[in-house]
């Protein structure tokens, strides 16, 4: 796993759809795609995980789902993240097959060292920086601690956390392979735009780190 | 399906745990256990649904989980019950497999003609009285209502909403074949005295019913 990873907010996407921001990330090169939902309806979100399965399957773009394996399951998706709150890895694992994309948080040295036992397939280093659309985190862990994570962690690491265009090029520098946002692009007056950017900022990063 | 069953609501359990409510209930009498919770991460729930299966397991009391096909299959649970919001039934099925108990439940009248055409265990007659442990229903069904359902509906029924001590003969004798209570069991004083009293209720009116 490499690049731009959207992570969905429907409630920052102010007037537009959330398909209209997915569709436009996606054109700017996200890479992957991510939907988070915690109030809708387990229909609803379906609904919605549908919507959206077909309009990032002909651009070959993985879709998973934030914690739900019920929903990931239903739709088909291609994988799920799940945090230290959701259901545990290597249930999450069983349920959805060993072909499926799965995502770990890890919020405390601790979980990074029990993700190293684990198979997944990255994990979430979240938050990164301090960030308003999630709250339920134990700190951030800076670039210093992305860093850290980096030289010690066998695993793929996808950095989240008040990821924008002012940070990112330091994120992939410390050693993040994704960049997962969500407001710099569901916020953003044009997400294909800043997709564009944030992607382009990451290559360029990995560019100059796969010279050193 | 025949008999008490008992959905939970921990906030109605007071300071005792959900395990000891169930535990009661169980002893009392009741037959089926529903897990229903809104607000709990995934986790918390799976932990829940696990130590609750593990109660049932010797009374061979069969678990059955609202809403979360995900928990009900990370713990092996024997069924979900899924409402008109929830994962579609056909889903639902799906992915529990033909082995396991699915309840629907049915708010409006073409609820009730459309679940003709699956093959649902039971249909969930929701809510027969307003109650104000669930708060999002279409409105109530009365015994009328129920009647009526009985009268067309090729399917097991379970009654659900405002049951309690004082109307579950007429809710018996309108034709359901379980009562599904919350608040009369988990906000009673004795959990099991008041699973006896509405479970020898049932008995009694099924007696009746079977009789005439």
């Amino acid at each position: 796993m490499k690049g731009l990873y959207l992570v969905t907010d429907r409630d920052l996407c102010g007037d537009r759809s959330l398909e209209d921001v997915v569709l436009r990330s996606v054109k700017g090169g996200a890479r992957y795609v991510q939907i988070r939902e915690k109030d809708q309806s387990t229909r609803a979100f379906i609904e919605e995980a549908l919507s959206i399965k077909e309009i990032l399957e002909p651009f070959s773009i993985p879709l998973i789902i934030n914690d739900r394996v019920d929903v990931a399951l239903a739709v088909k998706a291609d994988g799920v993240h799940v945090g230290q709150a959701d259901m545990p890895y290597k249930m999450a694992r069983s349920l959805m097959g060993p072909g499926a994309i799965i995502g770990l948080s890890v919020e405390t040295w601790e979980d990074v060292e029990e993700a190293e036992a684990l198979d997944c397939d990255y994990i979430g280093v979240s938050p990164v920086f301090e960030t308003p659309t999630k709250t339920d985190t134990k700190g951030a862990w800076g670039l210093d601690g992305l860093a850290r994570i980096r030289a010690f962690s066998r695993h793929r690491l996808v950095a989240i956390g008040g990821l924008n265009e002012s940070n990112a090029a330091d994120v992939a520098a410390a050693g993040a392979d994704c960049l997962a946002v969500v407001s710099a692009i569901c916020a953003a007056p044009d997400p294909e735009a800043a997709s564009r950017e944030l992607a382009g900022i990451i290559a360029d990063a990995r560019g100059r780190t796969d010279r050193v």
